[in-house]
């Protein structure tokens, strides 16, 4: 993980990617044209599926699991694939949740994977050639009927029709993920009557807002059909672009990272703003060059985890020859690395997601099978002129979303694993108070086996009220470090909202 | 662990102890009286034996391992227990440290066996009934040789043969190591000229720069034998009791399980004074007790761990019962809780050195055989008229010591697990940065394993330099929790001082 100066600041708060260069690929040369023609005249309507089993988890899944894409869009030009899992408490009655990975372009399976879905990778007894699954007993569908939605057109199985409809930005893709909601209410309405949350982390804590508002104002126009919305839950969310990011310098210095000389000269130079920097001061520049090489190799999602350096060199390996050729046998067969480090656990995700028996036990088109699926889609990000597949992060701060559901009866909870430098807990606070909102329950911590899990507040506004919640020790992504403890925390909160 | 207001700021450096009544229980009951009474007539004069095998560990130790008596004070009424483990480098050239664990009152041992000793507890496949030890690759014995010091009396398996020899402080305390030290190299004079470093960590950080001045002073004096002093190594240390103590509360705040209302508030009306309160300044009591409410339930050796509570059931259940006695097959022997905790790994070496073999390989006297080994000596600080064993904190700051040793041709190691709530990096920080050094190097990571460890910085003062390290995500006793990364530490530091 190399940064240039500034770029620990500016870096974007989305996992690493699996492969940088496979949607420059699937663009950029012939086989994807071609790929990309099919795809225009290739009619794929709304589909849903039942999925029994899945390559790597013996027997039958424990747990009911739907796959299906869903059209959005004026001609159903982006077909968003999702993955629905009944709760495996009380379906009819539990919440409807939609859980939104970050990135953007991050895919769903990775927060089902990873975070709160109901199986798993199974590391210890994974291997490159033979992924494993196991079940994950803190999954947040002990409580919640859960879509886990690939999300913009590019993440996951999702995809785009054409070149253009791959353009997206944060507005596009909340109306996006908006109709997405309707029509999937449609073709399930027995879950219209449950109380539905949205959620998501990470970059995704921007457009959640966003989306509920969207759902809010829709039902009050008489949109059909009428969404039984009541609130949201966001983890380490990007909420406040400024704000989040230019918390990770007081966050490093709070966190040992940094002196308190660098850190006040900093503070000093900079004027507390260490994102839009003023090129010509030069005094700032230089103290932020420091502050770089100070953090540019602490692992952002975990301040305490290593980073991971060969798994950069990994992906690429497992991609530039295509893994389904792999030679299994081959001595060079790429090994993950034998210091552990959380992103090798990651390319466990795409070995699997990406062989045709999973592709096929998941019910992805057969007409599909040219489709590779990244955990998360940088090229959503970083695109350039040539690249068609573009994403815009055309809403810098979600705190006005915010500010506008506080009108709303609404319920929100959001919590921040408080050892990610990625969105600091600090900043999280800092935005959360800007809404001067009524103080209900003072900071406290709140307790999972009689330890403390982390702390809390709790905020009202008249019909709304928001929960607050560090998990301590937790990174980036809380539940995929404290799974016990988040499951808790969510399920309380929508209990009776007391952790 | 329950704490009474304050309790938190006011509570001690030293872990929890094994036994609070045993040392009781040896004072005051008939058998007790008869025990002291031997120990009066027992004439144990300087002793040293090589212990070949240890149970729990198979075949021969693959180092070289002395345990023996020393005897300090006018009428050596101050038996010394030593552990003495011979370089696995090249015991001839490397250097000589002599290890002191905090407490006051933790055994040598602890240290050897948690923190820095070529042998420790495997944890793993250890049971009540059958403690197994493995070997620990990250030694300091790689790189030194090692004394590792049962002090004062009533340490580990170090005594002393009248009641009042146990009576002592840090100024005595500090004559006794010196003259223990002086004994010991008279009878070791092979290493009379291998350079020496005294080290210790959290109480002992207290009487390491003490011993070190004390040993500076008696060369210049012409006490015998000349001592080969190079300098010290202090992890955790307490040095500035004030200080330390009170940046336990802004070391919370940072560490995110203090609001910024609660510390705001604390700061301002105790004016950020939180260990000799006005009790009449009742805003400030109230707001401690806040705090105090929100961090009892933290473990403040590592933050992040969980706290043990059936430990100390579970410890006063085995002492209340002879161990020696334990139905091995009761149904009722004490089992370790199933969630993870550090203390319960502590419970085993209780078991381990009280068993008779264990003593009889370590050539505890058989005359001794009645002697109870606890890894912390809880009774020598929480000591009360009626108790005659009572260690008296009469060095509340160290720091006028380590100004001294400025003057002298010495080196200094300090480091901090950067996680510990007992003596906070902070307030390490802050003595350090009192002494005026001229700083060589400025703050910097330090690596292993192409990770960060943690930060450093290098001070000096003519022929003085003192190297300060952070040990990232390390707890109160940093070895303990990030051994490969603090073995680099010493060994790089010990080869030419940078990290």
């Amino acid at each position: 993980m190399a940064y240039t100066s500034l770029q620990f600041i500016r870096s974007t708060t989305k996992p690493q990617s699996l492969s940088y260069l496979q949607q420059w690929i699937r663009f950029n040369n012939w086989g994807s044209v071609v790929f990309l023609l099919l795809l225009v005249f290739l009619e794929i309507t709304e589909s849903r599926f039942l999925v029994k089993t899945l390559p790597g988890l013996p027997g039958d899944l424990p747990f009911t699991l739907e796959t299906g894409y869903i059209g959005v869009g004026e001609y159903d030009e982006v077909q968003l694939f999702y993955y629905f899992v009944e709760s495996e408490g009380n379906p009819k009655d539990d919440p409807l949740m939609l859980w939104l990975t970050g990135g953007p372009g991050c895919s769903g399976l990775s927060g089902l994977l990873y975070e709160i879905g109901p199986f798993t990778i199974n590391y210890v007894n994974s291997t490159v050639e033979n992924v494993m699954l196991e079940i994950n007993p803190h999954s947040w569908t002990k409580a919640a009927n859960i879509i886990f939605l690939d999300q913009p057109a590019g993440s996951g199985f999702s995809y785009a029709k054409t070149p253009e409809a791959y353009i997206t930005n944060d507005t596009l893709s909340t109306v996006q993920i908006y109709q997405f909601l309707r029509k999937w209410l449609v073709d399930h309405p027995t879950f219209l009557k449950n109380p539905l949350y949205i959620a998501g982390d990470s970059y995704s804590g921007l457009v959640v807002p966003m989306i509920v508002l969207e759902i809010y104002n829709g039902n009050e126009v008489g949109e059909g059909p009428q969404i039984n919305i009541k609130g949201y839950v966001i983890g380490n969310p990007l909420a406040d672009t400024n704000g989040d990011y230019n918390s990770r310098i007081p966050f490093a210095h709070r966190m040992a990272l940094l002196s308190d000389a660098i850190y006040n000269s900093t503070k000093e130079t900079c004027h507390g703003e260490y994102l839009n920097v003023d090129p010509n001061n030069t005094r700032c520049v230089h103290d932020l060059q420091v502050v770089d090489k100070f953090l540019e190799r602490i692992c952002m999602p975990h301040i305490l985890e290593p980073v991971c350096d060969t798994s950069y060199a990994l992906k690429f390996h497992l991609f530039k020859r295509d893994l389904r050729s792999l030679d299994k046998t081959s001595a060079d067969v790429p090994q993950l690395q034998k210091q552990w480090c959380r992103d090798d656990n990651y390319v466990y995700s795409s070995i699997w997601a990406n062989r045709r028996d999973v592709q096929e036990a998941l019910h992805i088109p057969k007409e599909l099978n040219g489709i590779e699926w990244v955990r998360c889609n940088e090229t959503l990000v970083f695109s350039t002129d040539t690249e068609p597949i573009s994403y815009t992060h055309n809403v810098i701060s979600a705190v006005s979303y915010h500010r506008k559901l506080i009108d709303k009866n609404c319920r929100a909870l959001v919590y921040s694993g408080d050892h990610d430098m990625l969105i600091p807990y600090m900043g999280t606070i800092n935005w959360i108070e800007s809404l001067k909102l009524l103080v209900v329950n003072y900071w406290r911590p709140w307790f999972v086996d009689e330890q403390v899990a982390g702390y809390t507040m709790k905020y009202s506004n008249k019909n709304y009220n928001l929960t607050y919640a560090t998990v301590k020790g937790g990174g980036h992504t809380a539940p995929e470090y404290k799974p016990k403890e988040c499951l808790s925390m969510l399920t309380r909160w929508l209990d009776n909202g007391n952790l």
